[in-house]
């Protein structure tokens, strides 16, 4: 069984100019991981509107899911919800359930319910929304995708919110072996166990850290006893995490 | 003047699954800045020989320059410096010249230069070596094409090597002015300097911090007296950072 694939369209010119790291494609990596889908892709594009409505275009057509983070605020840059309207051939506006929500949090405020916040009312037909507990302007889900803040706990919020009505496959088991040798060393043996266990993915990762080097390899799959068997095979090639 | 373009590719699985934190994105995201160098877009493959190819074929063409990131050590899963060549439809082979170098390290320091190892030195036909002090195994520039390693030691040190052979536009000047106000009150003023100041860029970056909350607004241009003006402008509207 292949697990479902998703992508992820990262929006917003603060990642690519250096001033904001972005926190959130490391997020949903993990918790897409854990519920065993796929993520095979992440495209960074600024507020630019072709720039944007390419990427979805692109994106919803060769991957199962895909999540779009930022461009959903007030600010004249906020494009996202337009552009993911264009991308779909579909006509946005104030939606009326959008507006309710949002003009009944200001007025339980005592904050006004200005004309450069109703933008975040601005909801492509056929949509529907994805809640936004912490400052209820919702994102939204249009056919396989999901778009939603950029604000890291937003997102966050909105991702829990939303994971649960995405099938996901088999979640992935991982286990982690540690070998105190350089990665030349290890290459080799490495990959006559990656053929040997053709049906889990092995990865290896050099580290560096005060002088001391080494490797650590990650073995992931849907059958723990095969990740397990894979590991073990590892640990009798490097005993003793390969101290010598 | 436009500022000469770019993009960066990160290969690999490690980012996807979560596992792994970006670094280097961040990093070449600052350095590109400071040289007035525009990231347009950075795009996420996994250790897929066909989205590596595919990715590159595009970057390649729509951008003025390209760096990558990963897949370029031992293991049987790097594959970034064959994908680099039949994108470029050019041959690969273990070159003399990056097999010398790395011979030369493994010799003094007493180490095998084992046939693992040798996949470092596949370098494509017509590419030039990138430098890599840390541990030897270069990359290579290949057209507007710089394939440099994921460990972000080395990665930093490539991209130190390289930038200064990539001619950038104008350095970019940007003043950040915090406003303690939410991005809904600050969006409409800020949309009418965005009109005047149609040479600038503008941003906004919503905060919340401990109880706290308000925006940044971030000017960016690389004429300083403009972006002071804009930030002049700013503060006679929002005075005293906007506390009331």
């Amino acid at each position: 069984m292949t697990n479902p694939t998703a992508a992820m369209l990262v929006i917003g010119d603060e990642i690519l100019s250096g001033r904001t790291r972005d926190a959130n494609m490391y997020h949903l990596a993990n918790e897409l991981t854990k519920v065993g889908i796929d993520l095979k892709e992440v495209r960074v594009v600024s507020d630019d509107k072709d720039a944007i409505i390419a990427a979805i275009r692109s994106l919803k057509q060769r991957f199962d899911t895909v999540f779009t983070s930022g461009g959903i605020g007030p600010t004249h840059d906020d494009i996202t919800a337009d552009c993911v309207a264009q991308a779909f051939d579909v006509a946005i506006d104030v939606r009326k359930d959008a507006y309710d929500l949002m003009d009944a949090h200001y007025k339980a405020q005592g904050s006004e319910f200005t004309e450069t916040r109703m933008r975040m009312a601005r909801i492509p037909d056929t949509a529907t929304l994805i809640e936004n507990p912490v400052s209820i302007a919702p994102g939204f889900t249009i056919e396989n995708v999901h778009v939603m803040a950029g604000v890291p706990k937003i997102f966050e919020a909105m991702v829990a919110s939303v994971l649960p009505t995405v099938s996901g496959g088999e979640p992935l088991i991982s286990q982690t072996y540690r070998i105190e040798r350089g990665e030349g060393i290890v290459a080799e043996p490495l990959r006559d166990l990656a053929e040997k266990y053709s049906d889990l993915s092995l990865g290896s990762y050099p580290f560096q850290k005060n002088g001391a080097f080494g490797t650590n390899i990650v073995i992931r799959g849907t059958d723990e006893a095969r990740v397990s068997a894979a590991i073990q095979d590892l640990t009798a090639q490097f005993p003793n995490n390969g101290v010598e």
